[in-house]
């Protein structure tokens, strides 16, 4: 197809695709004459999964480049190929990962070492982005006055590990390696906004249930 | 206490401190003469506030302010208060929200209404936030060519049922509304990394599990 067709099928405008392409995060279509070039079916795929990348995982160009390099780069084996790709996913609150040191940050830091021993969970360490997020959300909590005691770090996590399985169920009913690569990274970006959303209207939910509008106001609008 | 205690105490530079005061994040102090005034326990419990919803939640300040107005609105019920407070929260993934109007778009409605009548949640229609925001998660899904069905989309339902109940339990444990507000404000925003950073460390574990390095390069780091 032709740029034209490649916008109009995924909604990008042209403009976008020009300059996704100029920095390296769309392959060049196979080209045509000086000034055009077809694109194919993985071009358009490709296209959704960096505006998955950009629009919902908010990731700088750069960093998109390098997710996008790992989930190309095929002199890795598959569990690197995974394992890079994973890594590169910027943190989902960089903020928190800044990294105090105060009394707070030592707490937080031995509570997640605690959990992953008990957990056996040794892919990503002290030092990935992951890994840090949590210390220093953790850590913002006590601060707040929220501790998160081991009991219901150990319940996220599990409600994690749940999660994660129904992801890789997913992940094994795909091909090829790069296919598999291409749906973790999007999955692990696209379902997070789902799972969060799906929380907060759960919340509300559960918030109106115990703590209801008083009789008066129940018939009226809001 | 002083600006400067206020300020060691809380890790939160002076300056910094004196741009949310005039914004109107943070109520005055005790005004002890033209210069100098005195900041009690609930200001520092503010400020960490401020700063969670701010930089975890990557707020913009006229978004805090709102949010921070639910919380401090006396005139409103308890259910109200927690409703309009949870409300005001920014989408945790904004972009997706803009609604676009295609296929994918119309069926993913289609889907999360079923799921909601399903449920029985009724609190967040469309219209709001995390309504729109997850219809536009699940078009991306689709659009990339991972549609989340109605199976998958209800064990996440029952997954953040969950993690609602055990929010809702920590609140309850709460004497005044005003400390329930606060709390449901900072647990939906500082639980959203807590989870989403369980979440990729439990896949990367998952990940490893089932797509085990090749043997030779077991013995290397990383």
């Amino acid at each position: 197809m032709r740029m034209a067709e490649l916008s109009a099928r995924s909604g990008v405008p042209t403009a976008t695709i020009k300059f996704y392409l100029r920095e390296g995060l769309l392959p060049p279509g196979e080209r045509l004459s000086a000034t055009q070039a077809a694109y194919g079916e993985e071009h358009l795929r490709r296209l959704s999964l960096v505006r998955a990348l950009i629009q919902v995982g908010r990731m700088p160009v750069a960093t998109a480049r390098e997710v996008l390099a790992a989930v190309d780069d095929e002199t890795l084996d598959q569990h690197n190929r995974l394992g890079v790709a994973a890594w590169a996913l910027p943190s989902p609150a960089p903020g928190l990962a800044a990294g105090e040191d105060d009394e707070a940050a030592r707490t937080a830091r031995r509570a997640v070492g605690t959990l992953m021993a008990e957990l056996g969970w040794e892919e990503f360490g002290p030092g990935s982005p992951a890994y840090e997020t949590l210390v220093g959300a953790v850590a913002a909590l006590a601060r707040l006055g929220y501790p998160c005691d081991a009991a219901r770090l150990t319940r996220f996590a599990r409600v994690a590990e749940e999660l994660a399985r129904t992801d890789l169920d997913l992940l094994e009913e795909l091909e090829s390696t790069a296919e598999q690569v291409e749906a973790s990274v999007a999955l692990t970006v696209l379902h997070e906004p789902v799972l969060l959303c799906l929380r907060r209207l759960a919340q509300a939910e559960e918030s109106a249930r115990r703590f209801p509008a008083p009789p008066e106001r129940r018939a009226g609008p809001g």
